[in-house]
């Protein structure tokens, strides 16, 4: 079996009953090597209650084995069956806005003891049929799971039962909640109130991280039993999926990616990207940078990702390349489409497959065969790829809940996670690459730059081990709306940034909102001309050490003595605090500036999108670099070392100067 | 009586005691010669359950008998009263989002049986009581009936049991429904879950056409029981709507009105439009092009139309004659008015009528006076206007349902009426008059030209009787998106646009959304030098046959090797197919490229919008000529033949020039 | 103590134990000499049924009467406790929408019968606990009160025996409200359909109107319990609040202020206005000037303000002086922060306080306490300041009912409001100072001028007291729409503008919607060059009598010919009618033209906007003049008289010219 997965989602159950073995013939025709099964076929799996029908995956079962591909059987819960709705609507998830009703997937209750009861049974079943199965590679949990804004009865008496085990003095609980106020005091557990019409962020924010608990204890259930039935040869793994903005980017709201993947043996994501004119990699490399770190740097697989997808994203020639070596640059180790067809009736009629609704080749299926060939060419060298990046951003669910609660002036969208996109973006475009992570530790020695963007929400313990982080010698770029509240979303009593002010030296208590307002540098070694755009908030810093450094400074009638971003030692670190939303170019400055003096390794071009480069080394330690041209133009690009290039043989040598296609690319070895 | 009819709507109930006498001495003054009565008075005719009163409607025939003013009785049950909706709540219609309360009209569910019962008693009431009157010529049944988005429990029980019958093999429907998707299988008809919630756009058609077909029942029924007392001089009609847009246009979703006209002896409509600067007559054009082809050609009543209407719909001078001949122009029989006066409380208070509220003479009725007097002295030459088209556009209900569904790109609105609404203005502009038609068939061989916009979801049959339609010697504009899928919107299995490649000899398998994407012309006699703006939606399309000819591409640094408008000969006939949506005025140069050889008898004239001319013959065989001047400014139109002017007497030799005043007309005779 | 109060709110629940006497020293230190308690705080005051805890009371009472600080005690009323909507969920309010669940504030049902009878035991149980206690100076009845569209069944049901009692004739109450429409008639009171739903205007503002007149019910029973431990020295006042518009102004659509006020023995009210870039004085102003007019012009108490507020709000250096300088301008006898410190949990997290959540002196909390060394310094010569206008703007809570329920084009906002702004806003500009008056009658003989916008439903009594207004010797300036509809908003059958034709000698019948319509001046003494452009609303008028005076005609090919303004005299006065809404600059313009012959006192000085000049007297009779500075500039200002500078003890002379800072502001006595 190859190392590297070039795979596909494929539902016998709805073709026509004679495409399986030409499907299989146009797969192996394109490298296709794996395909993904199951999931969401539950009423096809058992048409009525306690009656089985396994005669579709058993024969696509026999028939990839035969022709060498691999299978991985997803357990089929995210859609449950007409006939379980029908007899116990009480599986069906509670939202604020009301009890949903049968049709789309995904709106079960997944803490009912119903639903379990009866999801329990067939993947019981399903798995006790297939488990001996030699196509089996592995095992995919439920889909993109979340809680579904479940508010039912089961999941808030969880809650409950949840604060009271936290609390013993329910004092406590309304001190720390601050439900003094608006008199929502609660001082008998028997009358605690809905919780979906809170206004009290400390509660809502800790409604939303139990809920995401509970989806961390589903999947963990659900890989229990999977267990009993998995050989150890067998991985088990879940497809996460990012927020949805139209597309997959930035951190889940309803899913703490890090917490969930603990019971699983890798990592596995889903991600949809804008593509034609708006192909950058940057959603590409967001969702990889998230995956590699859920399992400690490993490779994770791409289980889902689009072919032709919406007609908004049928690739442009090449394209469909680009995308495939972008993903496995980012240590992906599968790259699987959903999916294999097209579908003909139903909601996702217009998401396109590798094929068309007509079964024939395509271009797009036609550049797929040439990627299938290459990986299969390429997957020893590429194998094991570890990527080693010496700066990471830290991202946090509760910090996003927090700060969602309280929108800086008119944003309307999740804005922590624009936050976090303009930082990633920055850092992408001037290409340096990261690793996300969702705690400081120890471990993050190994960092020299830590980007912290509106960590709104953290207890003490986190903020004294970023002080502690930066005093051992790291650098630490923090954002405006860090340190602000408590973990339990109790804006802190002392200066903001709250315990912050330590590493960085700064602190505030007044903010405002920008209106048209600019920032000057004023920092030596930055360029003082330009004025800088101040977005979405605007917080009024005064240096509480005379060692801390001005680096730029609003630029305003009224508040025009404050500093807009600092710099501080600290032990051996260095911190940098901004009071407001840079752009892109300017963060970018802000890094260069904060990082004069080291190189860091995560740097791998000085070069800028729509040229990127990605590197890492492979299970022979090799040294791989992706080069990749995110433009319609042709690019050229001086190499820096001599290098072989995978896919074209070509032998090519430091300072010699290559080519890359519009939406190109080159995968050299040195 | 005349043979043409200038009526209002007239509510005694609503008005002070004292006005029936001096509303019809103002009346006859305005040459007003019908009224339409008693629809959504029911509560005045049956104020308590079981207890009548006729006092206004019988004091308003026998006035208007007297007057010699014809009266149309409605049946009241559009509105019903609220003791009703008290004691049978269940009465009341249920939606996708609440079952209604009681207030607005229409908002009954019209399965229901006890809302039939009390319909019925009320229906029978009245007629036994008003039946032998000498006034009434005929009846309306009900008011711009629709199934009020029922999904009541009485429905989905028809439904379900009208599936049953249809598919006696669960298995069958399941896989044309394509229920495998998502497990949303329904493998016993007890667990039928419930339609609004459906995500299947097969099932949801397939119910919005059901929900149809019960409108056409309820109307039916309605029509059954009139017929009991009308004697077979007065007419039976009903008040069909179009889509609201803020205005009439386009086909309306909730009804099917080539099905439900059937019961009727004469179609009736009602039209509202924008006036002022926005009065174009391109919404009169298209109500009055498919009310005449409900019933075959036949003269139809405009039922209901603007007077004053809303605050921006006032017409300025001359427009409310202008309004009243495009009417006629298009076959109308009656032009009347919603409604004689103003409301003083309530809904539509800004809905205005003739009158102001303050019952006087204003300008509007003035101008009405002269249009009363025209239509008296016209009546006889007009009447039985015969209008002759020779090009049509075939629109359909499920191919609106399913193109709905899957709207492309980022559209919100209907967007199939947006479409068809795009093909008609371009060659209402064009002054090519069209009949509008929803099926195709041997009687289309009449049609020189048919237009095809987007018919989404068509059975198979359907698309071969459009390719023998062509093969046959007919020409054919088919539009993007027909052909896609089959009469249960499932996609079909083929190249696209399934079995109409036969006659367009094109075909695709991949569409994209345009983005600031042009397409040029390629064909000889067209003009190759303006790029055309490619909106909407884009299929790249590629000849099927050597001798289809490319008639544009588009202009694209990558799709610019694909087809987006081709011509084909097929059989004695052609067929143009476009890939995507183009202005108006390219329209208008494709039809007249793809008619470069053959002379339309549709084509009124070579000028274009704002001068409109329509045409037909009255029942002595002459031509009648109406030419409008759709524009603020004069405008100058040399005549084609030699003709009298029937509104001035004035006789007019061809080729002479005459000029139409700002929103001026002129009515020929020749 | 002092007469002139400088408040903070104060929540002793939500603090650290610690911080009262540091607050309280910390408040001395601003010169605030009074605080307000105990709303929203039923929770805390009985965290379960029976059970009273009034620790947080009392110690805030004794230590701030220790310190010389005042209390004025709130009834907690507007938050309920958790228990008590466990308990009895009907006391939850039920909207058109839903039955609220407990979380926000201000969702309970006021009329429900179990929600009196608790909020009667707290608060009995609050006052008898502290009314002996000497800080205590008054008492706050609930806070900011309104119906909370309350429709649930006690609510209706008053409703309908409120009707019943006015109509002992049912066919009455039918024909005055229009049911025969639409089948609305009700027959018998049984069968009164859900007031919620009604489609029906006439029904649907005499709900509101009895909505409203229920606030004024239950604040006025609160005012009763509270006289039996209130001594005659402790005031009653309530916190009114205006629309909420993301800031305080207009008509408050859920309250009549007027009638509301009668149980007060003094108007409170909160005003929250936009600052920063947008700070122009127009919100205190308003606000200000309804709330001196509730109690017969007697000074009035700023109960709530903002202190650094939103984000966005946070003031300039120089505002926060300059706002408490306007209130006292307006008549305020007391400026009060909401609220002292910034709330760390829950909603109002970003609404700040004095104090930002660090507690500590930041520039908001040093810019006080000059404010406070001030209003102490000149406590006794601006107290009792009496305010003498002679221009009034009349506003009516049901003519804004009635003209939101038909909103002009495409008008989505309170339009009334909008329109009532842009009168006030066009004065305020002007520096013309106005009162606020909801009727007209003998009393307003003391106006020279009344503004009468948009009074779309008057009964005929009203409009005849304009009338008489008028002949008597009064200017009026009449908006379009009024006049147009009667108490029940049923439209008059006569022409319009209905009765006030008479004094305005104009009418019209038809009006329709501006489309880039403009008007020009016709009249003598204005600018005739300039064309105005007509917004909202365009009424085509005729003049009725030879004498009146055209002022403006529209611009317009085909409404050309119709008047835009008009003059007439009428009896001993002048009505001026405007058939459309202006720009500011015309109103101004036309109050002008009006107004030409006399002397208006209210016209503070002949300079405009930013330089804002208000006006009365001291109880001694002296002249004060505010001038204030509402701009980013330095501005210049000659005085008009030799006077005092009250802050900075300067003597200046009539002619001199003085500077004011950007924000700045001076006191003068004369």
């Amino acid at each position: 079996m190859s190392e590297l997965y070039y795979g596909v989602a494929y539902y016998d159950e709805y073709m026509p009953e004679d495409r399986l073995e030409k499907d299989i013939e146009m797969m192996l025709a394109a490298g296709i090597n794996v395909v993904r099964i199951a999931e969401s076929t539950w009423s096809t799996l058992e048409p009525q209650e306690g009656e089985y029908n396994f005669y579709h995956v058993d024969r696509v079962l026999d028939a990839m084995h035969r022709a060498g591909i691999a299978v991985i059987v997803g357990t089929p819960t995210y859609a449950i069956p007409s006939w379980l709705a029908r007899k116990h609507p009480e599986v069906m998830v509670t939202t604020p806005l009301r009890q949903e009703k049968y049709g789309r997937r995904q709106i079960m209750d997944i803490v009912s003891p119903v639903f379990r009861r009866y999801a329990e049974k067939i993947i019981r079943t399903l798995l006790a049929h297939v488990c001996q199965h030699p196509a089996i590679i592995g095992y995919q949990v439920d889909n993109e799971t979340k809680h579904y804004d479940n508010v039912g009865g089961e999941m808030q008496q969880r809650f409950i039962t949840h604060l009271q085990q936290r609390y013993p003095d329910i004092n406590q609980f309304n001190a720390d909640f601050g439900l003094d106020y608006w008199s929502n005091r609660v001082d008998n557990w028997d009358d605690f109130p809905p919780v979906e019409s809170t206004i009290n962020a400390s509660l809502g924010c800790a409604f939303a991280r139990f809920q995401r608990q509970m989806v961390t204890e589903y999947l963990s259930w659900q890989v229990d039993v999977v267990k009993e039935y998995a050989t150890p040869q067998q991985f088990i793994t879940h497809n996460f999926d990012f927020e949805w903005r139209g597309y997959s980017y930035g951190v889940q709201p309803r899913v703490d990616h890090f917490a969930a993947a603990k019971a699983l043996t890798v990592a596995g994501v889903d991600i949809y990207h804008p593509s034609q004119a708006q192909l950058t990699g940057r959603e590409i490399g967001f969702g990889g940078d998230v995956a590699r770190n859920l399992k400690s740097g490993n490779n994770y697989l791409v289980l889902e990702t689009e072919a032709q997808g919406f007609a908004q994203w049928t690739p442009f020639p090449g394209q469909l390349r680009l995308q495939a070596f972008s993903h496995l640059a980012q240590g992906a180790k599968m790259v699987s489409y959903w999916h294999w067809h097209s579908i003909h009736n139903a909601f996702e009629t217009y998401w396109k497959g590798l094929l068309s609704h007509d079964f024939s080749p395509n271009p797009t299926y036609r550049e797929a065969q040439t990627i299938g060939a290459d990986f299969a060419r390429i997957a020893s060298e590429v194998a094991g790829l570890r990527i080693n990046n010496d700066v990471a951003i830290l991202i946090n669910n509760e910090a996003m809940d927090a700060l969602n609660w309280f929108k800086p002036g008119e944003a309307q969208t999740n804005v922590y996670n624009d936050i976090v996109r303009r930082f990633y973006d920055a850092l992408y475009d001037h290409n340096i690459a990261v690793d996300i992570i969702n705690d400081i530790d120890d471990s993050s020695k190994k960092y020299q730059l830590i980007i912290v963007p509106a960590l709104y929400a953290a207890d003490d313990a986190l903020l004294k081990r970023i002080n502690r982080y930066v005093e051992q010698g790291g650098r630490a770029l923090i954002s405006f709306k860090s340190g602000f509240s408590d973990e339990n979303v109790k804006v802190r009593h002392t200066a903001q940034p709250g315990r912050l002010s330590k590493c960085c030296g700064v602190s505030y208590s007044q903010f405002v909102l920008p209106d048209a307002v600019t920032v000057r540098a004023t920092a030596a070694g930055l360029n003082h001309g330009e004025a800088q755009p101040v977005e979405l908030w605007m917080e009024l810093l005064t240096p509480t050490r005379p060692a801390t450094r001005e680096v730029a400074r609003y630029q305003h009638p009224f508040w025009g003595d404050y500093a807009a971003v600092t710099e501080a030692d600290y032990g051996h670190g260095r911190a940098m605090y901004l009071g407001f939303l840079p752009t892109k170019a300017f963060i970018s400055q802000l890094v260069d500036h904060l990082c004069r003096d080291i190189t860091l390794a995560s740097r791998t071009t000085d070069e800028h999108f729509p040229l990127i480069v990605r590197q890492g080394r492979n299970r022979e330690g090799q040294q791989l670099r992706f080069i990749f041209n995110y433009s319609a133009s042709p690019h050229n690009h001086t190499l820096s070392d001599d290098a072989r290039c995978l896919l074209s043989g070509e032998q090519l040598n430091a300072a010699q100067q290559i080519t890359l296609a519009p939406w190109g690319l080159r995968l050299l070895l040195s």
